[in-house]
């Protein structure tokens, strides 16, 4: 078990056509916290997380993925990852940095996910009235909206889980946590980490057979209380919950789905499901071609995933029109 | 068992000599939406308090009980009410009424606290924003603060409890639910309701033995969590908690005490404690000259209560300087 | 508004063809305690219900609801309102009476289901090792399963739900919290209470149009943890859950539904949902006519109310059959 | 950052002179599941606890720690680790394993706690009538008691901090996450881990100046209302609690200390505090010599911590009576 290239999920770009309802949902209701504006970019950050942003929210005619971005293991797993990346033919050169991390290096998965590596971060500093005497905690609490703690995690569909299962596993050194097979030992999901959390990036067989698209970005609460109150709030301020509050068999999250304004697929993610310390740890499979793996994977309890769940999701903006902007 | 004179506890007054941190507490941190400004007071609700207001805070040179208003069963027994409280010495007159609410009995309690019961209430009505589709809710649940639900009870301290417990027995309709017995038979505590709720008043013995002061008024959280969640943000944002989080004997309450900036000591209360539908309830009596009611009447679970729990209170303004205003 | 003739549900009859399993699902899974066993009945109790049981559990060739019980206000009132129950030709007569409590008048509601009122009750009293020291609580927590707190209310389908209501509140007193209105000012569910509880009895039309119909039997945990917990345990343990958990916009309940093994529908009551203390309260109506009442009114967070929720109930069993026994 | 020789906690033996009464406090009140007997000895785990145990209670004539077992990363980092620790003169020599795992190599930290590390371990299959379908859960949640979920940390108390600090740091490949610093500069407390969690085991300064005592060892929740639980009923059955529940500033745990009836402490620990994923993470500083560090760090909210936190704890058990049995 070699170390992994990447060690964290370090951020997430979406891209929307409606900027404003997006903010409003993201800042006001999840209580994140905004660190900087710049051109068509606002970013932003949950309370607990330490860099200077885990959301960049950018204006665009069509809300889609801007790109995830990873955080290497350090330097040197920075630089041999992207040669390795660049090999493969799925590198797509470095990038100077932007607000809050220094140089990056894009690639994009199999499937055509944009994604980056990066090794320097900047830390959020709050100003004076958000400094806290909680030295773990990098502000105070916000005092808005049902504020979420920290990014968790991100979940990508794609045209065959294998090639992008595998790709993780062996460019990235994720592990193989979970993973749901169907009729005929085709993969349909696959659940990966490099650290104790389950998932740091979900793989999903996109059901309407599409590529490159991004199912959802999940932030993380750790309270089942706050998800009912996201729940409650979301409701009366007329945002769609797509499925949830639940849990879910695989990963044990407790979980609810909303869509933010663009159109974005949420997480909501409301305890911390369970933590993998084992090194030797066997995959679980669910073998979804029998009802009851079937149905206790998806749900363990709560209400149906509906249809929407496995067909629906935004596309992927090409690094070719990030480079232009 | 004929019907109380008072079925519920409409609203309190507050004098705070720091009204814009009292506001700045009670607005900001704990969620209550302001109705009004009159004068030198702003009138307050949490989000499913029905009525115009059930907090009203006034500046004044000093911080003190306004008043405590009850909401009588009906028309003729606000009336039949007052009469029995001239009689008994203890009225002081009708006022035409405030913002909220119709005319007014004054009276004082044998202690000293100033009180009134009315009949006559308005109902709010959020604005256009703030107008929900859950029928049963009077508005939104703000995005601010930890926001309490409800304002559930009022506590005061007598020099003596046996004349206050039984005034409000007798003239008011209370029901004795629980009590504290001390050495030589000595009431140092009596818990009274006119609903299920184990109390909407608490007297307690004051340890100074001064008169007329008050303990607390309580707002309801109904979710442990949010107590846990206020407890968080107090401390972040510099509010001084008294106790708890944690669980009275008494009542069975998951409670914290805080002080607002203005000095009057305010209860969070997380969960419903329990109900009493019995008609034939026998008063819960704790023994408080043993060790074991002594310390599992106040807490069932969590830190002890500091000495400044019996000593310290807030004193009652007059009604006379009342109607000076 | 006059005193009501009942204060409170005293306790349910269940008829179980599979007396075994039902009794596992309410001792092991539920945590209820066996109070006694008599001939084919098992007595049971919440750990916070104060009287000798509120549940028992009778072995029958057909699942069915054996009775509701319901307390008096007082031996007056009970006298009083088995006069009118008779002359209203609802009466089945008095019957001496059960293990738990006196003497109990029997009727049937214009629907047909069998109840019964009563005044005098026995306590509880719990074996040495079961005595606590927290004075308002009747016994220990108990240490099995998730344990309920207090029976909470019941809900009955009906042919027709004007009449039902009506009879509720003409007759026992209750009064009118919530109501749905269908199609054509049909009204299709009437939610009433005598306490500021939102509901002791829900009066839901059956989709049927059966008569004398029992939908289901709540118990109350008041921390929505709980609630949770419970689903976790019951998946695992193989009982099938019917829908939640979940918040209903009418009462707002966070609610769980579930079939106990004799066929039975439970209902888990996770929070307080909303208390009325206001004499006044007018009526929350929802229209269900709208799509918004429709959806906000059933579920207004978590999964859909599925078909056999409108459909699927148990027939009440004769008084006749019961005097047999 | 070099891979570290251990990855995991794999489990603690208790000595107890009151074994029966320890097993019921473990086994009927915090859940733990029985996986075997042997000789004097219990082993028990948590329902989400993979491997045979991760308890093992030893009846003995005084309670004391009876050892404290890592999980290697490996079979050559085990035999390397072996190595550096004879050579460093703190190893006491092969062990051929125990019940539940293979060989074992045993040492004791400069402070001289007894420990050992391991590789090979042995998974827990639960029998037929506690297999669940949760695939990622090693059995059904027990019915029994408030049933923690898994082994999470121990800790320490010694005579010097930074010795043993540095010990699991260079010797066992710990991080340093958090650290307490008291006047002119002594360290009084270090938390540090080889995972996201901000600690496996905390080494905190003896109050006594005694050498090679144990703190306490913890159990995890995950969800803040089973703490709430536990201290319910804990209370309820006569089991001391000494401080809690409530919430540190070091590690942010949402906490409680009770004493088993052998006298070990135990934390009970109700969230999942704070992750760390950053490979730079710098170590957290309280600076106790001040006021605010002083109070915050210990407690953030909830009651204080009481005299015999900083100077009760159970001695070691030496190795050399271990190999006697």
């Amino acid at each position: 078990m070699s170390e992994p290239a990447v060690v964290q999920l370090a951020h997430v770009e979406l891209i929307s056509s409606k900027p404003e309802e997006t903010l409003w949902f993201f800042h006001d209701l999840l209580g994140l916290e905004e660190s900087a504006r710049q051109g068509q970019s606002v970013y932003l950050r949950g309370y607990e997380d330490w860099y200077h942003h885990t959301l960049k929210i950018t204006e665009g005619s069509e809300t889609a993925l801007g790109h995830v971005a990873w955080r290497a293991a350090s330097e040197e797993a920075l630089e041999a990852l992207a040669r390795r990346l660049e090999q493969a033919g799925l590198g797509r050169g470095w990038h100077e940095g932007d607000l809050g991390h220094g140089r990056a290096y894009r690639f994009v998965t199999p499937d055509g996910h944009p994604m980056e590596v990066l090794w320097e971060v900047e830390y959020y500093h709050p100003p004076e009235t958000m400094r806290t005497a909680l030295r773990n905690r990098p502000q105070k609490r916000p005092l808005r909206g049902i504020p979420v703690r920290r990014i968790d995690h991100v979940n990508l569909m794609v045209r065959e889980v294998a090639p992008v299962r595998d790709f993780f596993m062996e460019y990235l050194g994720f592990r193989l946590r979970e993973q749901k097979i169907g009729q005929e030992g085709q993969i349909v999901g696959a659940w990966l980490s490099v650290s104790p959390l389950v998932h740091e990036v979900a793989v999903m067989r996109d059901a309407t057979g599409a590529r490159g698209r991004f199912h959802h970005v999940a932030y993380w609460y750790g309270y089942p209380q706050h998800l009912m109150d996201a729940a409650d709030a979301l409701v009366d301020y007329g945002v769609r919950i797509e499925a949830g509050p639940g849990k879910h068999g695989t990963t044990q999250a407790y979980f609810m789905y909303v869509f933010e304004p663009g159109g974005v697929r949420v997480e909501l993610f409301g305890d911390t499901g369970y933590l993998i310390f084992d090194p030797t740890w066997k995959t679980v499979v669910w073998d979804v071609s029998n009802e009851s793996d079937l149905e206790r994977s998806s749900i363990w309890f709560g209400g149906r995933l509906p249809e929407t769940f496995y067909t629906y999701g935004v596309p992927s903006m090409a690094w070719e029109t990030a480079r232009a902007r």
